[in-house]
């Protein structure tokens, strides 16, 4: 089974990666761009008992900063 | 407007960020977990007027590699 994990920069932290993407996108010609924001993609392969709860502690122990960054689980 | 971008490696290219993430998961006391693979998640603003060519452009010349990495498209 797959899990997916989305984890995004919150709103207002300053985003230096996706304002370097920004400024080379624009640099390659690439108008009309307003904004870019850059966060992490994490796929788990895993059998068929791991639990909501677990993959909420995965996220909130190790695979996000909360502090900054907001996380979503998206199952199966 | 917002499109989400995907950049994942492809299968078979070794990845030891999402293996450096398993043995975390695995020191954490998170055991069931096969495997782990870490991807980018790329979100641009912009206007209404960003084409499907244009974002296909950006992801071949600057948002993946696609001699390692597959990315997809996530328009509105």
């Amino acid at each position: 089974m797959k899990t997916r994990i989305y984890v995004t920069l919150k709103p207002g932290v300053l985003d230096p990666q996706g304002r370097a993407i920004h400024n080379a996108l624009e640099g390659l010609g690439f108008d009309g761009i307003e904004g870019v924001r850059q966060g992490k993609l994490i796929e788990l392969e895993h059998g068929a008992d791991l639990s909501d709860e677990d993959c909420d502690a995965m996220c909130r122990k190790l695979l996000a900063n909360t502090v900054i960054e907001n996380y979503r689980i998206e199952r199966g």
